[in-house]
């Protein structure tokens, strides 16, 4: 699918893509909803003030696209995001019959369509709810070796995706810095501290954001969990593992987590994503609640950088794959005593480590709770750079990027990034 | 202090309380803002309108009491919130020189003082974040013997207060329902089970109303915490322990408790309850961040009803005080690594049991997770009837009352009601 918007052929943003956020731009600072095209975005607002959507009034209230959010528009369900996906791609198309609603007019295309430099990413969403899940089997038996070494990753891991209520007002978009928090943790002496973070991680995961909410005490059904997805963000669950450890018996992380978590800001859909189907790690057999089809989950590769000086180190290799609970299981869980979703709302899949060390999402696992180092390499062959981290340090910036590759001709789709900074802390 | 508002001598809602709450009427279904006194509510929205608050409007945006939700009110600080309770106890005081601002009108009298069996009560914030804490050392004591029966409570417990974030969804105000939830659980064979709990119960709270929130990445120093807190409620954190037990290693609860929490209508202040200051139950000393004047906690007895078909009995009486960190060392604890509070979040005690069988504060305790009846008696002495409980049934009613009654001529203190029915589960 070409566009008459020019799209380089590694850009994130093909017309397959067609991936919602929330913007601003010097010139006009009012959060707006836009659509990224590849160097581009197409301001929603601007685009249906002048009537662009005019052909599909009959099927939803466009004024919602004028909106500083996209949770209202999020709420209307699959049906209609891909009526307006199809008409974009159609009047973006390179040999688009509908010319006349933006190619060929002139003024409006330049209100409307502004070079991605140009424009300052909001959080897409007011998130609610953020609820973080631990369905990843590698990460699950690499934490159970290292934080309760003999025991084994519990059943109740394989029955049902585990997970806990994140904090939501901590919910950040890429780009914004993250101060190195200050906690309560215990000593190599077992006495109780308080102080900056020695032990601060990343976590690299995948998140679901909420269309359509479910009422109190109306469950939603596994065969409708994919209608209440609106898209999909990459995740950074930032963690101070000092502090998480020595607070999580019997309640889970708290501190540990609530002090910053990163999503990327353009939110790409399920139609966008659904090219990229395939099964999950899964092999035992599920109560039928939690009975999903086989191809459950996208495989969708997610790079780590780290970015230190100007140097950027390749970290890690993840994918989206590496789990044994899909978004319409988790959603289908949750919601089985009647937890009510609402539009906003994030779910997250936990830490996506594979199998082997070029695959771990986070340093807990990577450097063995700090005992080994891990070591991170720039491209460039016999040149390549390297650097060696344990935790982060100050000035780190840790960006996510992915990607899933269309075959047959389809293009790349992509998320941005997911990048953030550690600040040092004020507390020393 | 007397009122020409007939207030009386057992009625919660003296001129020393005035809480805040959201009602609404069958003849103006819009939500509004109201002060509870007596046996009426006064209608804040009807009387700021009316140009009542005119006196104040240097103070503060009057409007702000026209909102359907206490959240902008709450954000504006105690200073505001203490002119304006001078000033309501000022108008409705029975000798009051300001008569003419409500007593003597009658049309704004009758338009703004309502009859409290006339209105209906809704949720008086809306909540973005809950966070439940377990800072109640004989529940701590109890569960950890019954969860894990030869271990100690974990030393973390007396160094911090130890939470988690509850969900922020199912939040519901008193009246509201709960339907018995469904979930995943383990049967005595250990096998995974899907279905209707069987072991549902209740946990006595009290919370905290957040109202001026801080910035990601600023604490809230433990000096300045309670300017931090709008008012009090009671919450029940309603339990379904099969699902909680089944899940909560290692990420804490989650299903088992995100079905329902209900408060009470009434946000009571902190400066209303001033007079009821006492010390906690700590006695091991703490990090300098988290030293708390002494008489940090309240002494309020939350009395637990069940009312079985039209009988009422007596089951528990829990205290405020029962817990060895206040809502300003949570507070300061919770933001130390620079999590952001919002205005509407809420921060509960977890479960406030004290030290005898009569004292405590869910069944879990009560029944020693379901090996022993408990029995609640209705009042009158010989002809008191009885009813024995081991977890709650269908039809229960679960309801919350307290008492601060003050001495020295201060009327009580009370928070109307925190009740809920149980509902049957529609999967049998």
């Amino acid at each position: 699918m070409g566009s008459w918007i020019p799209i380089k052929a590694d850009s994130d943003f093909s017309l397959q893509n067609l991936p919602y956020g929330v913007f601003s731009t010097a010139a006009d600072t009012d959060r707006r909803i836009g659509v990224a095209v590849g160097d581009h975005v197409l301001d929603l607002k601007a685009f249906a003030r002048n009537g662009a959507f005019a052909s599909l009034e009959k099927d939803f209230d466009v004024t919602l696209l004028e909106d500083p959010t996209l949770n209202r528009y999020a709420t209307l369900g699959r049906g209609v995001h891909r009526k307006v996906r199809a008409f974009l791609q159609e009047i973006l198309a390179e040999n688009t019959t509908l010319g006349n609603v933006l190619r060929d007019q002139s003024t409006l295309r330049s209100a409307a369509v502004i070079p991605i430099q140009l424009v300052n990413m909001h959080l897409p969403v007011s998130v609610g709810n953020y609820t973080d899940f631990f369905t990843t089997p590698h990460h699950a038996q690499n934490c159970t070796d290292i934080v309760r070494p003999g025991s084994k990753v519990p059943a109740s891991f394989y029955n049902m995706p585990l997970g806990y209520s994140g904090r939501a007002s901590s919910v950040i978009p890429s780009g914004t810095p993250v101060r190195r928090p200050r906690g309560q943790f215990v000593t190599s002496e077992q006495q109780p501290k308080f102080g900056p973070c020695e032990k601060l991680d990343f976590e690299v995961e995948f998140a679901a954001v909420i269309g359509k909410g479910n009422d109190l005490g109306q469950p939603i059904d596994i065969k409708d969990a994919e209608e209440h997805i609106f898209g999909c963000v990459l995740l950074n669950d930032w963690s101070a593992r000092d502090i998480q450890m020595a607070e999580s018996t019997p309640l889970g992380p708290f501190n540990g987590k609530n002090f910053s978590t990163s999503i990327s800001p353009w939110i790409v859909t399920l139609d966008a994503l659904e090219p990229f189907r395939t099964k999950s790690l899964r092999s035992n057999p599920l109560l039928p609640y939690l009975q999903d089809r086989e191809d459950s989950v996208h495989d969708i590769a997610i790079d780590v950088h780290l970015q230190v000086d100007s140097e950027k180190y390749h970290l890690t290799r993840c994918n989206t794959k590496n789990t044994i609970f899909s978004f319409a299981q988790m959603l289908a869980h949750h919601t089985a005593g009647g937890c009510p979703m609402q539009p906003g709302d994030l779910i997250g899949t936990g830490t996506l480590s594979g199998g082997t060390q070029s695959e771990l999402g986070c340093f807990l696992e990577a450097s063995w709770n700090g005992t080994r180092q891990c070591t991170a390499n720039t491209k460039g062959g016999a040149e390549s750079k390297s650097i060696n981290r344990v935790w982060l340090q100050d000035g780190d910036i840790v960006q996510y990027t992915a990607k899933a590759q269309g075959k047959d001709g389809l293009g790349r789709v992509g998320f941005g990034e997911c990048s953030g900074q550690i600040l040092p802390s004020p507390y020393i």
